[in-house]
């Protein structure tokens, strides 16, 4: 059998990591199952040129020949334009990828603080249902009302997936033989929400999160649960960020978090994430598309590598996943490194440095 | 004639750091009017005694009798309770005070980054109009829906202040003898937004910025203005501070990105700010209540005391501000320090510091 896996490079650098992922991927032999790789289209670019942010097809590749899928990076418009909607928000969603698992973490050995925490992004409502209106009022000035949505039901999935995972981490942890980790604590999951606000959405957010580790007290009894407000949450990050274990965050939440917490370990270039959901997985590297530095060949590979990784894992490949990770730590404490982690070298470089510690 | 400035403590360390406050203003002497103190209640506490977390009276007395109002900190419990709504939130919206203007600012000759920003944070809509509702849905399950309002003329009087304030900041660095500043290019505002997601809500609030620089391009000719993702400025924020000088954002956003900014300067209780409106100023720790430390004299005082600065800036004192910021700078400077900065000193010691050095 074979491993199908539908390639969106979509827009700027997406179409420059996305093929280093895909080479580490094809070096890893009888790892894994013999992969092969579909190319699909989305994008603002794929809107300028046809008409559509996320063409149908794509969508029914992915639904219907593919195992899992990478995601590149999208350019989106920075205001309206009639008929454009960012099409990674579309994926999520016509995919029921629920959950964006994030992990940060440092390389032992590098400088820097010591991270190894996982925010799990709720992936499909808050305000990305992106219910808008726009009125005119009377005195020629505008209002315009977005709704936030939280449910019991996503809720308690996505802290669901917080929980086994921790655990899963935590398991990891216990195996003889598993590489030292900078978390060394019982399992945990952080409960982000803005409650003390938000008492009806956010508050629905944390009890549902309560309730699943209420429900599940046998299963879970080994986690420790904690909660922190947003904005606190920014905060500690930064000044502690050695006390976050798993992370469970409404979407716009995690959304901000993520990016912040990527600024701990030295560039958002590092940062690796899977959209998943129960039936399909879909690797993306957290950064954007990176107009700026399009089509030079320094765009840091090792977030989309690392989402390959990701994947993988959740696939169950965990030996195929571990080795693209300690190549990667490898690389990154040998100093070879793309210029955004302050280096000189080239997507190509970087990669083939992966590639040669596989 | 005397300067009224009603005094809401609140709850935990409000009570401590508020007094600190009082002392620093009440040591300026001649350089502003007699200053009156008048204690008000508010709060959680207050809530749990008598039933109302804003007492009306409270109310009344700013608006009737003070000229300005100084807030310590709220305790606000995680989950609803019924009848109870943060007062800090309903101050704000009461007294019409639709700016939080919040600068981050590190002390030359101290470690750390090169940080000099201002965040002017709408204080009036965004998800804090709080009009939430939940329903239960036949299969059982819950459905919470809350409102992000953004108004063109609320957007447009917060862009305008954070221009004014860019402009105001450029005169005192161009004047002969102003103390040397990290910020050394011109004015700056960097509007903040997430419009790729929410295009119709924050873009209203994207474009409303805009047009107050457009229509008045003679007087802010002077000024850049560029733009950040949410996501992307609390990763920029970490990385290269010093690109920031006013940035301006709707309510949660800058909820979120001040909390973020204070860990770059060593200690969220270092961070003042003000509640500013047309008719009304009142200072505000951007700190919370802090519970775990509460009773024990740690609390640093030196937020407070920046906000009683700001106020008195705001309120055209500015040679009296500047004397406390500089007896600030100089205990900073001096070591002098609470323990969330590393130090061993008290709320007191720290207090008595800034007095001698005024
Ligand atoms: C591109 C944008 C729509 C997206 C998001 O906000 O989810 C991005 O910031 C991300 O984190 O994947
Ligand atoms: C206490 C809370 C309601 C408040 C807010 O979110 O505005 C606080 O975080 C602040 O920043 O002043």
């Amino acid at each position: 059998t074979s491993l199908k896996i539908g390639m969106i490079p979509a827009d700027g650098i997406g179409k420059e990591v996305l093929p280093a992922a895909q080479r580490v991927i094809e070096a890893l032999g009888s790892a894994i199952p013999k992969p092969e790789f579909i190319p699909l289209a989305a994008g603002w670019e794929e809107f300028n040129k046809n008409g559509k942010a996320l063409p149908d097809e794509t969508v029914r590749v992915l639904k219907e020949e593919c195992d899992a899928a990478m995601f590149g990076s999208v350019s989106s418009p920075s205001h309206k334009v009639p008929g454009y909607s960012s099409p990674i928000v579309a994926l999520r969603k016509h995919l029921d990828l629920y959950a964006n698992v994030r992990p940060v973490q440092s390389v032992s050995g590098t400088p820097g603080p010591d991270v190894n925490m996982v925010i799990v992004r709720e992936n499909t409502e808050c305000l990305y249902v992106k219910r808008e209106e726009i009125k005119d009022l009377p005195d020629g000035s505008k209002i315009a009302i977005a709704e936030r949505q939280i449910t019991s039901t996503a809720s308690e999935r996505i802290a669901k997936l917080a929980f086994e995972l921790a655990l899963r981490r935590g398991a990891e942890r216990a195996t003889p033989g598993a590489p030292e980790t900078f978390w060394k604590g019982p399992p945990q999951v952080t409960i982000v929400h803005k409650s003390n606000v938000l008492a009806v959405t956010d508050g629905l957010f944390r009890e549902s999160a309560r309730k699943v580790y209420e429900e599940n007290k046998d299963r879970y009894s080994g986690v420790k649960v904690n909660e922190q407000l947003v904005d606190s949450f920014v905060y500690r990050a930064f000044r502690e960020p050695e006390i976050f274990d798993v992370c469970v965050a409404p979407n716009l939440y995690g959304d901000i978090i993520s990016d912040g917490a990527a600024a701990l370990v030295g560039s958002l270039g590092l940062v690796p994430s899977v959209n998943a959901g129960d039936n399909f997985v879909m690797g993306e590297p957290v950064h954007g598309s990176a107009p700026d530095i399009e089509g030079k060949n320094i765009a840091n590979p090792i977030a989309s590598i690392r989402s390959a990784a990701l994947l993988l894992s959740w696939l169950g490949y965990t030996d195929a996943a571990n080795r693209i990770n300690v190549a990667v730590d490898n690389v990154i404490r040998s100093g070879i490194a793309t210029p955004d982690l302050g280096g000189k070298n080239s997507t190509t470089e970087v990669t083939d440095a992966i590639l040669k510690n596989l």
